[in-house]
């Protein structure tokens, strides 16, 4: 409202959502089609260089720990082994980062369906994946995730983590039963999955929806709820499932202990807090 | 993004912060500066009707319960007694109508520097205070809250709640040792205090002192975390205080069991959770 601001109002980057909208100031670096989807890379004065797909806030330099920690930890920390890993998504490099700080992973498959997303996030994001890019744990395939759960192995995951987009365009088939139901087949006994769930306050009904769904496929299955500034309503969750108990509410003492202690929002207290604040409204409706 | 909101561009009304912006369609109803400030009202799609004070966001119709409930219960259902209770600002009634819940209260002093908050949210935002502007326990005072607590008797408040705006201009002193001081004084041995402290993310610093400084003057303090989608960041937090114990961390179940249970986002569940989940670098900076 202040008038010097409306005098550069031609820098705004906004996302729009059903009558609210969401700007950084900045300047746009790349506006490209994919084969798949629009890709905006833009520089902000807030937030460092950020992405945008279909003109939705992906993820920015400064934020994205608000995201990507509490997406990965839980899981990397609770699974009973961390061999072998899969990321669905993820192009940037940021759920890879926070996967790869765990010594004991062995192998990790980072399957993103857009090539440009992660030429893209390399070179404008560097920070967001950082060694992760070059650590030979690392096998990156842009390919369909969705075909890539359909033809893997059962059991053979210990950790699977599904950070795609939005519910529509190409992440759509990363929501229903069907594609649940596969990463159920191919998760190990002990293992943990982990998604990204939409906001319980700008999307309630498709979140209560979506956890509904996850928990009609894993035996245990549980949301947790956070903030990141750049998403709509800034209020935002993860939801976590797995086969033999509800083993991704506490983190492993011993491979915390392992980790660096650098996290800007994850921490074992965090994850046990983030799990319980439920707002009382979702329990409810999950409970219908 | 979209060509269509770009050409109704003229009906958002942003706040703006420091390289980011947070807008809702709609259009002014009232835009006026009163003796204290500028007060706008705002007809939304999205939220209702809002109203902002010197151009920052302060409440809307649809989300306030994320504020009110946050700031309110954790306090009231935690302090021995509950017979008087004492709000400082809260001119739009949200957080008179929270503790008014409670059938236990027998006299609530709120306290509302700006009358014409006061006036204007019973006639644009009624739902709001709703029946606590008739309740015959509510005693509403337009005067300056911080001379209201120099001059109470000691030891006279069971709970204390500060919902004051952002520190700076009538809201500056509201968040300084001296005032907190006098907060503690007139508080009763068994109370608790309860106040609005900023965002966790877009004003990290300004948020790590102000709980410094609530912790400096009261035997126990602790920050609770949750979301409020109009507010910078959405990240937001409230700040506890008590004498004797950390009695504001679990809410009395004989209390709760009297209390409706249509809360939005509270219930001792989600307390116990919002207690718990402190970013980690703001668990850290608290320790230094």
């Amino acid at each position: 409202m202040k008038e010097s601001d409306h005098l550069k109002a031609d820098s705004w980057i906004d996302e729009y959502q059903s009558g609210q909208r969401f700007g950084l100031q900045g300047k746009v670096l790349i506006n490209k089609e994919s084969k798949i989807q629009k890709i905006t890379v833009v520089k902000t004065e807030k937030y460092g260089n950020g992405l945008l797909i279909d003109n939705c806030w992906m993820t920015t330099e400064y934020d994205e720990k608000y995201y990507h920690e509490c997406l990965v930890q839980p899981a990397m920390c609770s699974a009973k082994s961390i061999d072998k890993v899969l990321i669905i998504g993820g192009g940037d490099g940021g759920s890879a980062r926070e996967c790869l700080r765990h010594i004991n992973v062995k192998h990790l498959d980072l399957v993103e369906i857009d090539s440009e997303v992660v030429k893209l996030s390399q070179k404008y994001l560097p920070c967001l994946g950082g060694k992760a890019w070059i650590d030979p744990r690392l096998n990156l395939k842009c390919e369909d995730g969705i075909e890539w759960i359909k033809q893997a192995k059962s059991n053979s995951y210990d950790v699977i983590i599904i950070d795609g987009s939005d519910p529509k365009g190409p992440a759509e088939g990363l929501f229903n039963k069907s594609f649940y139901t596969d990463c159920k087949r191919i998760l190990k006994h002990d293992g943990v999955f982990a998604a990204q769930t939409e906001s319980p306050a700008a999307f309630r009904q498709l979140h209560i929806d979506i956890v509904k769904t996850i928990r009609s496929v894993f035996k245990y299955a549980d949301p947790l709820y956070g903030c990141v500034p750049i998403y709509p309503s800034g209020y935002w969750s993860w939801t976590f499932g797995a086969k033999d108990k509800r083993r991704y509410l506490r983190p492993i003492n011993r491979r915390v202990n392992n980790l660096p202690k650098d996290f800007e929002i994850w921490s074992p207290k965090w994850q046990n807090g983030a799990f319980n604040a439920i707002p009382n409204c979702i329990e409810q409706a999950l409970k219908e």
